[in-house]
């Protein structure tokens, strides 16, 4: 993979002028909706009221969610790329200002939209997550720094950018969980997906979270993914019967021989139904019969049928046995069949008692072992109930589910003003578990001596940082009993540098294989009831005494004594 | 609006050499993601094995759904004109097919690269509802007709587009229905949309769905939808104390007089402590009135405030009624507040008491309809519980649960082959509600005198239409029982053509506005109780006599006799 990076940075190095370049995971540029107008109107009203009003202040942002998805205890982070794609990228073209002109009211000064075309992120400074690392709630996945107006202009593509593809990621990982390390997992969800950007991305961050594969060819073009597919129902039902087929014949994969694959493939069918599969020559459908064997003329190495289109036990599966069967004695192995409809688990295992009668009948091991593919509106509870019944399922397509993450199809980062010129910024709102950590703060993960994770910690960014092999008393941050001395084996330092004075740091950048090991490394050193599906335990999120006491003073200063409403 | 279409038409001719464009609602090009790669593999395999069989049979594909979204008994139709925007640009680019030939097997043949680089759609046949207009289960929305391997291609890409866009402009109706007639709708989902496309996409939709404007800057420039928004809590928390603002001064609108907001408005919140508002000046956060003041300066004909940063009525609506009492003191009308957190119904009711109290104060009456605008996590079942509480809500930003289409995030629009050189294509599956209707059909809606729709009619592209006055036998599709005769009093026929023979038909493309105006004038004409919030009347899907013994006879000659599973 890294070779395959390196080849696309070339590539972009010689079209692309700016020194300081990303490691785009593609040669091919996306999306161009991603810009700077792609914003809520407010940022840019209060752009210019801080404007307006000369306050230039430094200002600490700080991006986070409260709460996990999909009731879990964990989200995995992504998007990190999109973001400094779009930081890179940030500048407002001339049409965007003339825009701006006919949408803000007519006595905003000239002046601010000349401060607008001029902008740059040069004096912005961004800490993240390593993209693809575990994240908890409250803790900062981004630390961004700099002129007010500027950073706030960020505030709403950063959360687009980081919203969906942390929350469809961490779906695919869940997935990913319940189907267990050993099936293969495919993502089919660009029918389904909310517009076709929201498909791209996806099926990148699937891919990303633990999948093996999409069906989405622009994202295996732009994204350098594995991509799959086989046929649609439309492709059997176009077929009336074996008159269909203009070209029958397949060349022997050792010889110059020509088979006729229609003749060989109806002689399997008949030889087929004397074996007492439980099926006769009539109830298989001849039209399925043509399109496989269409299909298998078309991709001898790589047949791959779709079987429910008429009946399942009756037509398909005696059908595809019997191109299956020609095909072998072509010398081509055929890959295995696709249910996409009724009872799984039920269809799933019939399918392969099939198979094995066919290996045995015929002497033909592999048999057993061809691919079942299953994809019929597949979702996480329904992985965890086919494990439950048993199955005989290989490979699964997984669509709309995945894709619209179904479960919950939001996560809600928000962007929050903690410190202005070294003053702590405090919210407070009607709502409790609204109330924002005030001033900036370092993150760090500790470890326990097997590199499983203990706890995050948040500490004043002033504070020293915990050390190995110290202890360190972290402090829940709302419970005031609840608290221990933690002596880790291993300390992380959470938020690296990302975009440093108008630079991006390279060597923080990941590619997109490395990030979905990352997924899949932290994923695995999890603690397992973290990860459970049914009430998974909290993962502790700590403070510091010093912070603990900091923020807890604010909040009451900032509280009028009022009703115990 | 007409008028501004055509200016923008007016620009893509001059840049656009093709003499036959899409009245595309803006004169910016995107989404670039939209491509013919923008597919599922298998789409691209079927061509391979079409070719390689040279099966160029002329087929009839229906794109329709089987079951309304949101447990609700109707859908909005929406997406035609990024479908056709799509079929217009539709070719693969040489780096397509350079992609595809690293990616498909080796073995597939050269030639089937050259056909597919030389692809067109001049020999496609499009007929599709009027955008706008309410569909519902298993009328075709789109009846596409062509060879048989380019109109597979079009499946996945015309789904994406048609499945999303239907969808949240399906929620974004309910919506309005939730809110009744008069209250102002604003679409604020940016941050959390699936997607930078997934956000634009639903900016677009909400309006053509019955909202009246959107946070989302770019989706004002691109399709001319009214924006809107003010300012964020990290506005108010920016700010400690007066000595915050370096300018305080505004100009009256009457003479040339400068007045000091902040002195005025400190006076003002002096006495409105004193006339008993029940808070102390204490109370009152003064870095929220510094924010407040210079938001006004900034904006003081459209002063609009966040108030729940830390105590809406302790601090907020004090701190906001004194800088408006500041600025009508200079001449200015301020808008009104925003609320983001806590209980809506309460809270609004007791901010319109405050502001009829001012006005009563003050003695003035504008004080009393101030707007009142409210954004937390509000959703269609919230509406409709504020509605029975009663509130004093005037206008609503609704975000997350809109765009991401909380309720149901998918909407499942199918493709489905229904006949391959006049002769039926039959699907059954293992699922019987997942067979489809074969054949080539029209569709009609059939309406009472009053103008009300009666039922849909679905008949064989053959049949004589139903006419004007003439009883017509209209059959429920599975329930050989019940069928009743119509006599209709205007009939519509439901598929109009929108691309015929490489072309775009100009006559059945319609602006943005257009589309809205549909949506809200068949909507109105809807019986209520196919729109009611809960157990909906399902409206009447029908079949000609004709159809009906088609394709029941049809489901039989496909189905082996088997067991009753």
């Amino acid at each position: 993979m890294s070779d395959k990076l390196d080849a696309n940075e070339n590539i972009i190095n010689e079209t692309n002028p700016f020194e300081n370049h990303i490691r785009l995971t593609s040669k091919y540029e996306l999306n161009n909706a991603v810009q700077p107008l792609l914003t809520d109107l407010y940022q840019i009203s209060m752009a210019y009221a801080y404007w307006k009003n000369q306050k230039n202040d430094n200002a600490v942002f700080d991006l986070f969610f409260r709460k996990n998805p999909f009731q879990g205890e964990y989200t995995v982070f992504a998007g990190l790329e999109d973001c400094l794609k779009y930081i890179q990228n940030f500048k407002f073209s001339t049409s965007d200002i003339d825009y701006l002109r006919t949408a803000m009211p007519q006595y905003v000064e000239d002046e601010f939209f000349v401060y607008l075309e001029n902008m740059n992120l040069n004096d912005i400074q961004i800490y993240a997550l390593r993209e693809g690392s575990l994240v908890f709630p409250r803790i900062p996945i981004m630390r961004i720094e700099g002129p007010l107006p500027i950073v706030q202009l960020l505030e709403t593509t950063l959360l687009v950018l980081v919203n969906y593809a942390s929350l469809v990621t961490t779906n695919a990982s869940r997935f990913r969980l319940a189907a267990g390390e050993f099936k293969n997992l495919l993502e089919f969800g660009l029918r389904r997906a909310q517009g076709p950007d929201g498909g791209l991305g996806a099926s990148k961050y699937c891919y990303i979270g633990g999948f093996d594969g999409t069906s989405n060819v622009l994202a295996g073009k732009l994204y350098s993914i594995p991509i799959r597919g086989t046929h649609a129902h439309s492709f059997v039902s176009s077929y009336n019967d074996l008159s269909d087929l203009h070209d029958r014949t397949l060349k022997s994969v050792v010889s110059d021989e020509m088979f006729d694959l229609a003749n060989l493939s109806m002689d399997y069918l008949t030889q087929l139904e004397k074996f007492e599969f439980n099926f006769s020559l009539n109830e298989a459908n001849r039209g399925e019969l043509a399109a496989f064997i269409g299909y298998a003329i078309a991709f001898p190495s790589d047949f791959l049928a779709l079987v429910d289109t008429y009946n399942v036990l009756k037509s398909g599966v005696p059908n595809f046995c019997a191109v299956a069967l020609a095909l072998h004695k072509v010398g081509y192995r055929a890959k295995g069949i696709r249910l996409d409809s009724g009872d799984l688990a039920y269809l799933s295992n019939k399918v392969r008692d099939f198979f094995k009668k066919v290996a045995k009948v015929f002497q033909l091991d592999f048999f057993e072992s061809l691919t079942i593919v299953a994809s019929n509106d597949i979702n996480e509870d329904i992985l965890h109930s086919l494990n439950m019944q048993g199955h005989s399922i290989d490979s699964f397509g997984i669509g709309t589910h995945l894709v619209t993450c179904q479960k919950q199809p939001a996560l809600g980062c928000v962007f929050k003003l903690v410190e202005v010129n070294g003053r702590p910024c405090v919210k407070l709102s009607e709502d409790v578990q609204k109330a924002t950590f005030p001033g900036k703060k370092n993150a760090y993960r500790l470890y326990d001596k097997e590199g499983i994770p203990l706890v995050d910690l948040l500490t004043r960014s002033d504070e020293d940082e915990p050390k190995v092999g110290e202890a360190f008393l972290c402090r829940h941050p709302f419970i005031e009993t609840k608290r221990a001395y933690l002596s880790p084996s291993k300390v992380e330092n959470l938020l690296v540098p990302v975009w440093i004075n108008g630079k991006l740091v390279q060597e923080n950048m990941d590619s997109i294989d490395g990030i979905r090991e990352r997924v899949r490394k932290q994923l695995n050193r999890l603690r397992n009831d973290h990860k459970r599906m049914l009430n998974p335990t909290p993962y502790k999120i700590t403070v510091s005494r010093t912070l603990y006491d900091f923020i807890h003073n604010l909040w009451l200063d900032y509280t009028p004594i009022g009703e115990l409403k």
